[in-house]
């Protein structure tokens, strides 16, 4: 298994995550990219280059939220089917899938 | 397992569903609402009404897809992590996953 | 302004379109795709596929949403600011826009 | 008109939004939600958990995009129908609405 998919289970509901550095500075980076939306309402920017940006972190946001489902799946969920309890891990997957198609 | 959410695997790639009538209905009832939206074309009905129909019928063909995706999810996928095949089937979940967030 | 775009108003909320037949065409296709979901169901087709299949017919009809707003946006809602009636025109195209987001 | 619906052109390109303040504080709290998440990776918490509040950030700014996509409709692309130049101001609404569908 690849480092970035790679997870395992200190205890219940706390994940180890081997990219762990990766993902915060992509959230580092998305939380400048806020910032940088909050400069441009002050300067009172042109609405549709601040919506463009709001889409950009909407994103990179959807991007990250995605990479965490597909680990999740690979990790959290295949482990749970193992230990038995697939059909509680399966029906948490699906409303959080339901959820993200909205 | 309720009787909607079971499959079976008759052999790879083919899936015998107990709900089969009921998805045969909605896809029956969501022909009809193509139709609909042809007629108001014909009709030269106003736009809004027409693009209203549209999102209708989109709702009603994501209700169905996400309906798949769970019996998928609880039945082909389980079925597949607990055959060793799990790496795979959870792979092609989160393409079909992902598409359907866009 | 090219034929597909152009859109007169022949009485209130009637549209005359000059693409009806393309239109039509295309709701005809998007039906036909519908029933060949259908016969996938019938046969006991794999999941994904079905899903897939789904997912094409959902795009084919937000591309289809997508034209006759831009049309609606360049054809009624312009009339209606230059009637003076922009406000209302625009706040019906916001909320069609708002629900097609989700 | 209301208040938060307000806004006058000052020169080409920008635009002064009586409701930059309501605007600040939404961007200040979608920052902390940010920062909020990378606490969350830091601590290893569960990913289902920190999946829901990258959700919810990006619910926050839908929100937030859509509502200024609302003004800009109603300020300036109406501003642009009354100056005659409605089907370029159009044209660009309509390609930030296409990129929200998404």
């Amino acid at each position: 298994m690849p480092a970035s998919e790679a997870s395992t289970h200190a205890h219940a509901h706390t994940v180890e995550r081997k990219d762990k550095d990766d993902l915060l500075k992509r959230l580092n980076r998305i939380g400048g990219q806020v910032e940088g939306i909050a400069r441009m309402i002050a300067q009172d920017r042109y609405c549709v280059d601040v919506i463009t940006q709001i889409g950009a972190v909407r994103s990179a946001l959807d991007a990250l939220g995605l990479k965490l489902l597909h680990d999740h799946a690979h990790g959290c969920v295949q482990h749970a089917v193992k230990s038995g309890e697939g059909d509680q891990a399966i029906e948490e997957l699906m409303k959080v899938v339901e959820r993200f198609t909205r």
